[in-house]
């Protein structure tokens, strides 16, 4: 094990992006600034000067981290960028302590002192009577700074980016992407359940994201110690590093020592939001025996937890005592934590959950601090063969039920998915959970596609992520290559993030949103032209490329190169192509109408043989 | 550059697989031998005794090298498996001499004495007016020694397996596997040209193996050194590296010195077939000046390399004059080294290409030796935005042509595909394909599924395989990390072949293969018994999936641990499940229809609402 120590200044991510700058865009509702990364590229050379490639923005989810104007203190946290719009809003009230006993206990507890994060605000809560959840504004008709910051940070500056070359008609199962994100879309996508923007009012340093399927897909970064690794000074870096490269939310699944101080440190200094399981600490509080949970120390670790400022919980509320023994002759069982727990707990006693027959009265918890239900598929299977079972399918019946209860509570719901699918079952996943759930947004693990690669999950399920992304779920969990063996490290953590990159992107791809093409284009332009390091920087991870790259060509003129080390300088297929280019223009043929009707139509005509044979005998 | 060498002994990869050996299956028809590899498991303890699980066995590409019995020498080559079978059909003869000028030239060439594979055998030649292809041999009713070893490899001992498990249906899209592989059906596919068995009579070293749609799907790795990298021994060890990791054929793609000599040490010593773009070195032959290529310099090529034993030939035959232009206004143009060069070729020229003037004298050439066509697909896109333009399908329309006129002649046709192709695009490919090409076996690259991740394009590409395979193509064309941006190096070949290996096999899951799930049921039943020896060994990379388990939990009794480090030893959701599992049990709950009209009945009525809902006051 592993001495416990709190993060130190030297440890955190500060890199920013080879030619790249953070720039902000500002609001025409609200006084807000939208960050997003600027990435500058080279000019093409012609025969006659030269063309200039404009800047191109793309989503950033790195935070002040990459703003080398922002001074960072790691025990002062991030900057409360929206303090001062949840204090506007008036209806939350500045509490003179924290209402978890636990919470109270770990902050007087002589030992864990030095691990204590210092700098606490006291926590907001809604007052009496009042509901602060995004849903309930939306359902108001009120756009709030956290709608418009939205709605200008997925446009990415789309009125830059139009000509930016062709995009697919994309295939969409239902989903309507319109071509630029309004605030007002934003605004009745929330209100209808749609999508969630996870927004705990005492998580201010967050900046604001959505997750639905009408906007960018979105992916997730497990993090979190267990009781045989890890410190907390290891996992605020794993956060930082993860947002870095690009993760929308992080979930904070500790299950080891010091875990409130840990999650505390993490909070304090995310620009995304934080999810958590709360099962997982309320079954340390009770020293790892599932059976003697009760309510009141569930409750006591959501309030504990909310307070903190997490932004949504899984809830694993659909395990039902009756669907337990559904799950008795699978191959895998039960493979969920947070299910088995339940399940455990649900035979013990012999009667549903605390978590299903106190639901209402976590709704009443949710929508005073604004935390968003993460409705848990405890029973989600876990190989291929116990894929789209009874037993997954009749919790998900549950959770669309429990989703209709906390939007009476307006509530922002999103509906946890699978898990281990072969290709043929996930669509069925999808158009399952929408149907049953309401159209809530689905956050999917993966799905794995087969069981026989441990070591490479993050393969095996990014090839299902994509697919469930192009079909409609709004956030992809990402595996990494340690999925079934071990804690990932910081490797398998950037690996896992990079690899859902992918599955994201190619999802918006594949529904054809307009804003995902264009780097696709601007990178390929770069390729073609040999334009190295913006080949390199446009790509999302530039280190790797320029790295991998410099193996075979290290020198610097090497990124100038009008050639590659797959070919060599003689032979290059792209060298050959712009040549064919010049022809094709010099006589005239570069319109496809005109090759097809002009010049070389006699041509042609010589070698089209009677009957439809193409054979040419010379 | 490096200095040129060849093979020593110690550099080639001779590694068993753990609790693996190498067994031999008979076959009923012909005195053959068909390896495989058996995997042992350790028991299951219960709780009273144990129970045993049987050994499985996984199809095996790796040849006698992972065979501990048999002594390689690489100066003399792998053991000539099929030389008698050649022989035996009494329509070869044996050549006093190369019969291409360039063979002979290097032959008695001083400069490069050192570096030339020793112990040839005189090639052989399909006597005056004979067809030696698997395809003539197919239609004449005859099952060849091939032929049944295929069907034995294939059915992988399928009746050891019956009851390992779960299979869910799979969707074929046409695609009609039996459940028993039988040698008739073998050769009724390949009469049929639905697949293709690569089997030049002068690589007798290979074991058979079959491209098709209604057999296992298959993958490919590139090798070949490039004007600026690598040797001779280096490539050999790729190939024997690349088949102990799974793939089915090789590509030697050498673009730089001395590729007549490596590529005879490659296929001396290759188990798996050998395919080749023979344009490439055709072009080294004229200095790298497309112009100057000539019928006879590429006809000279073909023989040369026919007479070394490739096994199949690219062939870029469909790259007509009067598509070329079609690409002009693409974002990437062509990308397609041998469709580039054709291209250059034909506009320089002012006619079609002498691929496509002589393309029955090529076929003459191809089934004299049993090369099987592999036509090309010069026009593919290089970009997202050029995925499925009227370039890419007009030259698609010609290769549907061409097959035409091959199978006239009996010779064996593949059809290569793209490339880079956004996944709502990718099943039109499919379709097409295989309306255009009646059904000849698809062979892609890819595709990748965005192009904003070099570094990356493995796993980018392997979304895109995955599908394709479920959808009907035949054999994956792996791509490596370094795609785009240099040469593979040993670890690139590794994961381009592993993460291929999982693409073609989720691709085996989605059709409903019978033979592809047993494997994955056999892991997931090591994993959820905490068999952690068994999860290894059981998987496609055994030494990475240890590795990842020993960084957290180093210590050989965690090996038969019933926790992992993920959740530590007292929270582990799979032991969970066990006690969930024997509770059901116990109160004989262990039957869905008894738990669900049974004892739960009266339970769960309790929890019923009137209406619909389902929230509980309590």
């Amino acid at each position: 094990m592993k001495t416990e120590r709190t993060p130190e200044e030297g440890i955190i991510t500060r890199d920013s992006f080879p030619a790249s700058r953070k720039i902000y865009v500002k609001g025409n509702l609200h006084d807000i600034q939208v960050p997003m990364r600027e990435i500058y590229l080279e000019d093409t050379p012609l025969s006659m000067g030269k063309e200039t490639n404009p800047p191109i923005t793309v989503y950033d989810t790195s935070g002040p981290y990459t703003d080398s104007n922002v001074a960072i203190d790691l025990t002062k946290g991030l900057p409360r960028l929206r303090q001062s719009w949840i204090e506007g809003r008036g209806d939350v009230e500045k509490l003179s302590s924290f209402t978890s006993d636990y919470a109270n206990q770990r902050l007087n507890n002589e030992k864990t002192a030095h691990l204590r994060y210092h700098h606490f605000e006291q926590p907001l809560r809604a007052k009496t009577g009042k509901n602060v959840t995004q849903m309930h504004y939306a359902k108001q008709g009120i756009i709030t700074p956290e709608m418009e910051f939205i709605a200008i940070r997925e446009n990415q500056r789309m009125e830059l980016i139009e000509k930016m070359g062709k995009v697919h008609p994309g295939e969409s199962f239902g989903a309507s992407i319109p071509k630029v994100i309004t605030p007002e879309f934003v605004r009745d996508e929330v209100a209808r359940g749609r999508a969630v923007i996870p927004s705990n009012i005492n998580h201010p340093e967050s900046e604001p994201m959505i997750i639905g399927r009408n906007f960018l897909v979105k992916i997730n970064a497990n993090i979190g110690n267990s009781a045989v690794t890890s410190t907390i000074e290891e996992e605020v870096e794993k956060m930082v590093w993860a947002t870095h490269w690009g993760t929308d939310t992080v979930m904070d699944l500790s299950t080891g020592k010091n875990i409130h101080e840990t999650r505390e440190w993490i909070i304090r200094n995310s620009p995304v939001p934080i999810g958590t399981v709360p099962i997982y600490q309320a079954l340390e509080k009770v020293n790892g025996v599932p059976e003697d949970l009760t309510w009141e120390i569930f409750r006591d670790t959501l309030i504990e937890q909310a307070e903190q400022g997490v932004d949504y919980f899984t809830i694993h509320a659909g395990v039902l005592l009756r669907y337990i023994p559904l799950t008795a002759n699978r191959l895998t069982g039960i493979v969920s934590r947070g299910g088995s727990i339940i399940a455990k707990w649900c035979l013990a006693h012999h009667k549903e959950s605390f978590l299903y027959t106190h639901f209402e009265e976590i709704c009443e918890i949710m929508k005073a601090y604004d935390v968003c239900f993460s409705l848990g598929d405890g029973l989600r299977p876990g190989s291929i063969a116990d894929a789209n079972d009874r037993a997954q399918f009749a919790e998900l019946e549950t959770l669309g039920e429990l989703t209709k209860i906390a939007w009476k509570h307006d509530c922002q719901v999103m509906i946890e998915g699978p898990g281990h699918v072969p290709m043929q079952l996930i669509k069925e996943n999808m158009d399952k959970q929408l149907d049953i759930c309401h159209e809530a947004p689905f956050y999917t693990l993966g799905p794995l596609t087969t069981d026989i690669a441990p070591g490479y999950d993050h393969i095996t399920s990014a090839i299902g992520a994509a697919m469930i992304g192009w079909f409609g779920t709004a956030m992809l969990c990402y595996v990494t290559p340690k999925e079934h063996l071990g804690l990932p490290n910081r490797k398998d953590v950037k690996d896992g993030v990079i690899t859902y990159k992918i599955a994201a992107h190619a999802a918006d791809l594949a529904k054809g949103h307009p804003g995902a093409y264009y780097r696709d284009n601007v990178l390929s332009k770069a390729r073609f032209e040999f334009r190295w390091n913006d080949q390199f920087n446009l790509s999302l991870d530039p280190i790797t490329a320029k790295e991998f790259h410099d193996e075979t060509l290290p020198a610097d003129n090497a990124k100038v190169a009008h050639f590659c080390s797959m070919c060599g300088p003689k032979f290059c297929s792209m060298k050959i192509t712009q040549d064919v280019r010049d022809y094709a223009k010099a006589h005239g043929l570069d319109n496809e109408e005109d090759a097809l009707t002009a010049g070389m139509e006699a041509k042609s005509k010589e070698f089209e043989l009677a009957g439809g044979e193409i054979y040419i005998k010379q």
